[in-house]
């Protein structure tokens, strides 16, 4: 498809906080008339993620300017890899620079972290999972680095499935309330999710129908003991504080599903930069 | 001012990845005339920032919460205080929580940095300064958070200053005539910065009036140099890979300014969560 | 909730392109200062709904006027019964009538006939489910009609919820295939509904796992044949030309859902109209 | 001309309450270099109106899917004409579906509809003429598609023509009054029309040079009595409950006009679908 | 009613404008508590327009501004009258200032000039209208402001009125075939005019039933004769060149209605200013 | 660049205002098929600005209009010359028409007013500039005509430079606190311009440091001492009331930059039309 109209906006908001009326350092001291070629280059190594966007704000900032992806989004990259080029009108390409890199270097990051999470859990069955705590504005996006990253996607808002918190239990008068309010009141199609924080609520809430089960901030104890009396009747979820030095043992606990904000909330950029290799005045 | 349009842009796109359509869970499991009050609590220590986009937050999600802030941007935070109270129905406390927190914790994470880089040049003459490697859509935002941890803006766009980088330089063909070009076709109201990367290109920009001067990835005695040669006569930043373990003697090498990019593109989210505590069914 | 953002948005464009610059009548022959009550009445019998949206009008035509609701969305009206009152200015009453009526007559014909469907089934396990056979631009609104008529919302998009359709499945390669990618690709969170129009597949979704069935275009021995093959391994929802005259055998046969396009595509609209009761010259 | 911003803006709504984040079921089920070929089939006898949203909506979907109408707004169909051919990626088709049927089936039902009111008064000066009783977001696609259907266009809001109704004239003070105030403060551009009850009203009307005269839900009698008083000396526009199988008795009172509400608010869809008849994977 | 939205999108274009990140001035030098009141006051004699446009930026500049207007849009003002009284936190008032005036300036620009048109052609039966020459993005204020200038409004766009031109008449094959086409295809709500340039061409369009006849560019004798040729069958509205050492001799020949176009696109700016007479530190 | 997003706001409101539905002339009286070749032509002598406006309306009016340039913004022109050609659709190049020439007219007018001034500071050291005392939403364009006029530009807005007024002296306490405020928290990359009325306040702003200052409302003695006590230290600005009769006096004081409201509030449009001078049936 076409840009879509969310990834259309949110680049051309970034475009427009950065250039605002216009670029008055390119305008004053490159001529018109400059052409120019680019290279965007890894400085560190990683995974790469947001080539779209990229792309985007090369189509956003001038029809003429040409970007080559020599690299594709869940590739790996090492110090010195040329990721992209672009050709264009040197002052467009100088006004591409700064956002272009703002999303490759926070989507890489995010790629980047999934991938070390990922590696983490290797031979487990589980599956590594983003969450809902992304950087305002950019969910979309670092979504898609998760999944460039080899992690998977969980709900993507509010909106598109059923996740029963702890405080939706204490506003809906414990699990077992709020289990049958959603089972009578949610829309058929929507798998019903819900977090639980005690073996004995894991296998309440198993016993109810919850076809996912959120073991939030338990210990290794208690995850077992939740495992086993889930008895594979619902898909189970670990959350809660997970670092890439104890994800490897929640893993082999035996859960589906671990889930970790820091991919999205924490991730440091991945170092990229322009280099104009090539210039006509 | 009532929030400023870009601010009120931010939250609404911010809210609309999240809300959607709507919240299913509360909608189904969540009474509509349950009344809820929350806290919303500092889970580790840091600085505070991103109070007025989740009081926005509040105000876009429904016209009957009620948010009175604790604490304000710039605060310093200990985990266990409460930094924010809010009051109002529960499906709408509910749908506030996770993109206030969103914006707090990113927020807060850049405050927090900042604070620990300023506090390691305390008592040198330099400044610590942001950049423009931002999170897309974030960046008035982020320079608002850079300015509660104690730091500076330097420019917010391409728009509000000139400041004559290295690819600049190449297109213009060098130093002298990217310098000479600006002077006469920048807007008069405009400082001029010029990155440079030798103590003879820093003296040649003084020599030329730069207001400003960047000295870009110089190692100690390359600073001392341009220092030197630029006897004052201009500003002078110090940029490049500066680390929290590196800015101390960069500091007091003398210059006015460092810039640290990590401040906005790689802070790690302070962790801050909404506790439910008083509810009415 | 305030008024969702899509709600305002709806409305707006409305209200735009029934007022364009402005009601040139009224600013002739009405006075300023004139003040007007007028009464939304029913003309015909059926189903309220939309009251949210000729609220969202009111307010947005003119901050002085006053909507007193006195029927609710799922009431039923008689012809004759006052559904709502507003008072305010009087030409800013008058440009609220067309759009506030536009919106009630199209929305309680959707609960109207929806109200009709779901009356034939009474009785038997089978609910009424709407489908993405809506009017461009006037979906979140119909299918809350739907809910307001007692009918049950479907999907609301393509983002929501899987569902595999015949074309999907031409472009999968049959049944086995469509089913196995999807498990294998599709968010965790998501249900997996697929469309078959034999027994045969219908068996064949249920042994690969499928949790929602939808029987297309099937004659009443293939129905019954197909939900003895499923044996209660999935949901099984009915589609496909279903009629007021038939809907009820069809709800007999023991599927768990029937949907009914017409109730979004093709519902005449309720007969309303506002009379001006009072007015002050 | 392009595509006009308001038809941009009603397809870019439609596809986005539709997309949403994206299609899951076709990412996860049809493979990304799939391409396809579809026609769209009528299933029902009719008149043909929107395929100007339809090749909108294809643009918007994608930038290489390409629409081939085969047939034009205004044209009859048959069950089983191919009305359009679109081909193009795989998934592109599968997103382009529904939002584009959506339009079709609604725009086309008006048409249909308004082609049997048309050929009701076939050999009578009456002229059927639509309302502002229109489906809200939709009034200039179902304006163009009453002119597709044989009919003529009345004002399209508030903003471009006098229609003094009976509210206003309760607001102004009578008959006179309305029209002596707008002869005096409506723009001199527009023409006046006036709805009235009464043959005295009406003869009123014409004596204080109105230009349109509507004759609302009058019986033949009153009609018949209206056009003698008038005299030819306004255009008659009859109003009110006009049914098809009423239409043609009152064309024949000699009436200049007779609006429809019901071409807008109540035409059942025309039953259109998309076939996919080949593919290469 | 409330700001109707094209006022809103305006004002809100005009402060987005001025303001874009923030009036840092004022955040720099004064404090964030001082309050100040502000008085417009007029510099020179003029008539007053805008009044609608001056609020609303005040409505948007911050929800603690209040405005009083001390004249309304039509008044007359001397040098020395205070206009509107502003009170509001300080630098609030100082955003308000430069678009509030821009808009006062602007539009009492045109009120004056048309008021000064207005009064040359006092005593004759000629009405100053004005044109579709007006500054991009102004055209419903400065239609307003003609209003306030005691001028009428000739139609507002393309939309909503029949107006045949010279080029219409070229690509048409001339006056009659022009009329004939527009008479057959035109919305039977909207008057007809046409523009002439010759007596002869005046005539024939009388003949044709043209409502309004444009006398272009015509000297004294062929608007003299076009007027007896017509013989009151259409409105004559004289175009062209009109100044306001000429409108008068021109109005006494006896045309209806006298365009011009300078109103709107030549009105030199009223000058107003702000000064703020009261604050608190 | 592509058109920057700001014109294209621009130009899109400007053609909404105009085009509304649709041009109801042309789509009466012009045949679908019919092209035409118009010429804009220049009636008066002048300056030409706003070719990019023109050209983004073409742009949007109609996918196939051709526009070819044959001047340039700065460009002079005499009555006669042919200033751009355009070719399309017939009903495309009339609705392209008027919006265009508006355009083209009101930043002549601009472009032209400046280049008057700027003749008559020929051989001073003084640059005229401009202010921002512009049309509402025309900022962007009318500083581009200054600048095709021979000027300089000031700041584009509150948020780009620093310029201390008369108000915000009154609200921080004098020249000296507003200067002290400012030199603290002001961005570092920002000049500071103070407005000052006596010679005695120009010493103090340049003992303190201003970058620029503006001498406002001051006759020549004062302006004459202002400079000498200013040294050079400071560019100095010239502003209030400036004509065209007496710059030249003015720039002949010595000051660097004079200002001149009249250039963007009070420019009289340059008369320019388009005609038609090719077409086929």
């Amino acid at each position: 498809m076409t840009a879509s109209p969310w990834l259309k906006r949110v680049v051309a908001a970034a475009l427009e906080e950065d250039l605002g009326r216009g670029d008055i350092t390119s305008e004053a001291c490159v001529a018109a008339d400059v052409r120019a070629v680019g290279e965007i280059v890894a400085k560190a190594k990683g995974v790469l993620a947001g080539m779209e966007a990229a792309a985007e704000v090369a189509c956003q900032v001038h029809e003429a300017i040409c970007i080559e992806p020599l690299k594709s989004n869940g590739d790996p990259v090492e110090p010195g890899d040329v990721v992209a080029r672009v050709a264009g009108p040197g002052r467009a390409v100088l006004a591409f620079e700064r956002t272009a890199l703002n999303f490759l270097q926070q989507l890489s990051g995010v790629a980047t972290l999934t991938r070390a999470f990922v590696e983490q859990v290797a031979g487990t069955k589980a599956v590594v999972v983003d969450t809902r705590k992304t950087v305002p504005g950019m969910r979309m996006l670092q979504k898609a680095a998760v999944v460039a990253g080899g992690g998977h996607n969980h709900r993507f808002g509010l909106y598109d499935a059923i996740l029963i918190k702890d405080n939706h239990i204490r506003l809906a008068g414990g699990v077992a309330q709020a289990l049958e309010r959603v089972r009578a009141g949610a829309p058929f199609a929507a798998k019903i999710e819900i977090e639980v924080s005690t073996p004995a609520d894991a296998e309440l809430a198993a016993d109810l129908g919850a076809d996912i089960i959120m073991l939030d901030n338990m210990g290794p104890e208690a995850v077992r003991e939740s495992l086993a009396r889930i008895k594979g009747r619902a898909l189970t979820e670990l959350s809660g504080g997970v670092r890439l030095d104890t994800i490897r043992e929640r893993a082999e606990l035996g859960v589906d599903l671990i889930s970790v904000g820091a991919l999205t909330h924490s991730a440091p950029a991945l170092d990229l930069s322009l280099e104009i290799t090539e210039w006509t005045r």
